[in-house]
This record gives structure tokens, C-alpha cells and sequence, in this order.
């Protein structure tokens, strides 16, 4: 029988990891945070009261196994007028909402058009917006706000999703019904806790049987995680979560190039690997593959990201113990 | 072997004959008018710079077999902020059009998506906009004006697409190798004429061993070819094309009722059959169903139009007679 794997995330760390799973003989399933509110996704939230397309759009392509074009088709944006910024297949999931009624038929049938391998399963299926209140009493409303913070290392009192959203019902069972449940990459307080901040997951998390993955980020973001090394990534997302409920952490090896760090400087630093002794802890070359290129160009052409092949082995390599 | 139909025109009327025609087993094809910039289309012209998708998108969806679902969400319209107005299918058009770096396969594309019975064709691939010098020297610019104009009855000077566009040349080899070309029914300025406009159309009408047929209008236009009967409308037509074309003429012959004729005052009148003798004319009812509903209720719910299975069978007696 196939492994079941459920991974949860949002944004860009979800693409990666969903794009190299979706090679194997998995059944596979990306739950996927409702929290963005920025960019195109913002637009069509306030201007159609549609639930937020984005991340789950991302997921979507990831599983896709339909042709270039029409992945292609789905990230496309609108560049001039009043069309300008949105994607393609954002418009797709709003228009599909408003003629079926149901974001859940929406992705479904995107899903269908796409011959995506797998499911996406948004988290929830109420109007939520992520609010923050830092410690130095401002509070930041929204993903974009807190997507832009560079207060937040200042320590905040709370994080929370307004209002208060019911679990979409399905989260729960493919959580029980998981072999292995992976967490990661993907922005802590973006991507990663709006997840977790919807009742009953966390609580699914501890209840299953599923073995769960920790996928630490390569790059901390500034001003939020400055500094941070893989025990502080981890600390704060048990915050939300039981203490003992990873069984695995995956962290990157490879160093990327000096000049592709100093680029990044200005959107945050390297997270250190200071739990090499912990058993639970995976440690193996995940760094993308290089463009090779001129130094000059290296840094204009390349991006500190995952490889989607190499993580995807890695948690390959643990379902096959299971 | 498949009798091989090539339907003109634009606009509604062109969706109601493929719609019909679609039931049988034909090589179906439309050729459309591009002459479009009103409304969605007009937006996505002026702000992408991309073909207009309008007229194509009713042609897809009127030879779709894809499900309901597919079809309601091509037709479906955003209603609020930027998006408002803008057809999701013209979205989809003008997307891929951006995405393959070509009009022609976009529309081959969705029509793939909709499981289209046909082919549908834009007859110039050139961006053309439609123009009118009026006897009172008024220039129309745009289709949009043409259409919303009450002055054309007073006479005009010329019409014609600027820059004068290359035709297709798809165009003119599903004309030659047609057995039965379809014109009609459709707005006589702003759906029929435009693609007659088009360099070689009206040459390849003259040269082709198909019969042609036209389709009269229910309804005249307002301020347009008010108090038209079908002699005139066939009598302007032929500005446009040799005398002898046309090998048939269908003509509707049931009345509709008094009431929603009055409904439609402002916006024509009935085109009255003054040919009844001709022998190429086939008068038959093709009046649309109305809705069975109380008096007050069928002038509002019901339309003056073609029925598409009515409209459909007539054609078909003639092509089973070729």
C-alpha cells in the first residue's frame, strides 16, 4: 500500500517540497494555510470576498501533471492596468468560487483541469486574517503586515487568526490517517504557525500515529528570526506545538557561496546547525543547485533555496523505514 | 464523409447557430469577426495589448462539450472592483496569449480545455479596429460606437478596419474547402460586415464551390437599418459581396408577441419578409421558445431571438440535400 504523507506549509517552502514528493508513489496531501492577505490574493480577498487563492494555487501547481503551458497558464501575471499583479490562477480559483459557491469545489476542480497528483486541502475554510500584537504594543494586522514586520524579534505577547476558525474537517482525518506529517520550509510566522493557530490541528499532530517531520529554513528572516539557529527555529514552533512531537529534523549541510550570502544579508542570515548531536536530526546537502556562472552573475542568477530532489529523498529515505 | 459547414459572424448570433449545429455530426467551423473593443474586450485590448477575445470566447463556448461548470465559469463575470465587468474567459484568453506568445494558440488551447466540437478561427490575427464615415461626416471609432450609434440610417460613406488586416489564411482555406458557408444572423455593422472587410473573404465567397446561406435578423437596429425589411438587409450585405452569393436565405416566419415586440421599440424593429416570392428564400419558425409565464413576466423574461434547434434543422435540410 502507498505511504500516506501529509505537508503542512504555505508559499514557496510548500512548492519545493510538494514538486519533489510528487515524483514518487505516495499518496500525498498538502494542507495549506489560509492566512495570506498580500499581493493579488489581498486584492481578490477584499475586493470579492473570495477566500484567499494563493498559496493554495502554489500547491496546486506543484502536483500538477499537466503541461508546461499550462503551469506556466496558472503563474502568470497580468502586468498593465487594472489587471496588473494578478495571477492567472488566482483569478481562476476566485471565478471558480463565485460560479460553484465553494472554494473547496474551486480547488477541487483546478485540481481536475491540472491533473494534479495528490490533494490540497485548505486548513480552513472561514475568512481568517492573522493578527500579531509585539511586545512593543504595536500590532501588526494581516500576513502582509506581518510578512514586512522587522519588529518581531522584539518578542510579541500573542499571534492569532481573526476570527477564531474552525478546522476544515478533512485536515483532521488526513492527519490521522498519515504515515508521516512534514512541517517546513516556509516562513515561521507566514507560512508555518497560521497552520497551527487553527484549532484541533495541533492537537491532531499530537494524537497520530504519523511520524512527523521538522524541515528547518535555510535563511532566517531579518528582523523576525535574526540569528536564530535550528534549536531557536524549533523552540518557537513548539510554542504551538508539543513538545515532543518531532521524530525527525531535517536541516541542510551545504554552505552556499560567500556572495550569495552577502546578498542576502539584507533579508536575513544563515540558520546554524546547533543540534548536531540530536538523534532526531538529519543533516545532508539540500542546498538548489547552483546556476554556473560567472561570480558576477552568481549572485544575480541564483537563490539560497531547497532542491526539491534532494529534500524530497531525504523524507524518501525515512518513509521507506517506516 | 462529414459535410463540412463554415459558419460567419460574431456576437450572439453566431453562438446560437453553433449551438445548435454542434448537435449534429459536422466538421463545424467559425470564422470570427475581430473588430471587437467594447466592454471586457475593449479593457483587455487597451490595457494588454492583446486580440480581442470576446467573440471568440462565445464561439468556444457555444461548440464546448465540456460540463456545465466549464461553460458558466468562461461566461462568468467578476462584479466588483478592477475585475468588474471583465469576463473570466476573456481572462483566459488574453493570459494565454501573453503566455504563448500567440492568439491563435490560446484559442487552440481552450478549445482543448472545452472539448470543443470544431474549430474556431479569428479571421485576421492583425489588432483592427472597426471605423465609420457617416453622411453627416461623424467618424465612428470602434466597434463600440458603431454599435451604439442611431445616426447610421441617415447614410454613410465608408466603413472599414484600420490598418487594413492580411486575412487568416485558415480563413480562406475553410471557405474553399467548405460545402455550405453560413452568414448570419448577427449585427449587420458590427458582426457580419466586419468580417467581410477583411481582404480575401469576400473573393474566397465568390470562388468557392459551397453553397452560401444567409441568415435574416429577427430585429432591425434602431437608428441603424430601422424599418428594414430582408430585401434591405440582404441589399446592404451586398455592398460587401457579389450579387448572386447567396443560394438561401432563411427567413423566421412566427411573430412574436405583440407585447414583447413593444418591449423591444427602442430597440427596433421586426424585420419584415418582403421576399416571400424569392425562390432561394426558406421561411419556417424559428422563433426562440418563450417562457410559459403570465403576461407580465413574458416581457420580462423572454428575448426575441433565434431558436438554436429551429435555426439548426432548417440548415441541416439543406446540407442534406448537397
Amino acid at each position: 500500500m502507498k505511504k500516506k504523507i501529509v505537508v503542512l506549509g504555505g508559499g514557496t517552502g510548500n512548492f519545493v517540497i510538494l514538486r519533489g514528493l510528487k515524483k514518487y508513489d505516495l499518496e500525498l496531501s498538502a494542507i495549506v494555510s489560509m492566512a495570506d492577505n498580500g499581493g493579488s490574493t489581498g486584492i481578490l480577498r477584499d475586493d470579492l470576498g473570495v477566500l484567499p487563492p494563493g498559496d493554495v494555487r502554489q500547491c496546486l501547481v506543484a502536483l500538477s501533471d499537466s503541461s508546461r503551458l499550462m503551469r506556466s497558464l496558472m503563474n502568470y501575471r497580468f502586468e498593465n492596468g487594472n489587471l496588473g499583479g494578478h495571477s492567472f490562477g488566482n483569478l481562476l480559483l476566485s471565478a471558480l468560487e463565485k460560479v460553484t459557491g465553494s472554494f473547496e469545489k474551486a480547488v477541487e476542480e483546478v485540481g481536475r483541469i491540472l491533473f494534479i497528483k495528490g490533494k490540497v486541502i485548505p486548513v480552513t475554510l472561514n475568512q481568517v486574517h492573522l493578527k500579531m500584537i509585539l511586545n512593543n504594543r504595536k500590532i501588526l494586522e494581516g500576513e502582509d503586515e506581518v510578512y514586512l514586520s522587522q519588529e518581531i524579534e522584539g518578542g510579541y505577547k500573542s499571534i492569532f487568526l481573526e476570527p477564531y476558525p474552525k478546522v476544515n474537517p478533512k485536515v483532521i482525518d488526513e492527519i490521522m490517517n498519515a504515515d508521516l506529517v512534514v512541517l517546513g520550509p516556509g516562513g515561521l510566522y507566514t507560512s508555518l504557525i497560521p497552520i497551527l493557530l487553527v484549532e484541533g490541528v495541533s492537537d491532531a499532530l499530537s494524537k497520530t500515529d504519523a511520524k512527523t517531520v521538522f524541515v528547518a529554513n535555510l535563511m532566517n528572516r531579518r528582523g523576525q528570526t535574526t540569528g536564530y539557529k535550528v534549536s531557536d527555529n524549533l523552540k518557537e514552533l513548539l510554542r504551538f506545538l508539543p513538545d515532543d512531537i518531532f521524530d525527525y529534523i531535517i536541516v541542510n549541510r551545504k554552505k552556499p557561496p560567500k556572495a550569495l550570502i552577502e546578498r542576502y544579508k539584507d533579508e536575513g542570515d544563515l540558520v546554524e546547525n546547533d543540534m548536531k548531536k540530536d538523534s532526531r536530526v538529519i543533516e545532508s546537502d539540500l542546498l538548489g543547485q547552483l546556476a554556473k556562472v560567472s561570480q558576477k552573475d552568481l549572485i544575480r542568477r541564483n537563490l539560497i533555496r531547497h532542491d526539491s530532489k534532494k529534500l524530497a529523498k531525504e523524507i524518501i529515505k525515512i518513509v521507506d523505514n517506516l
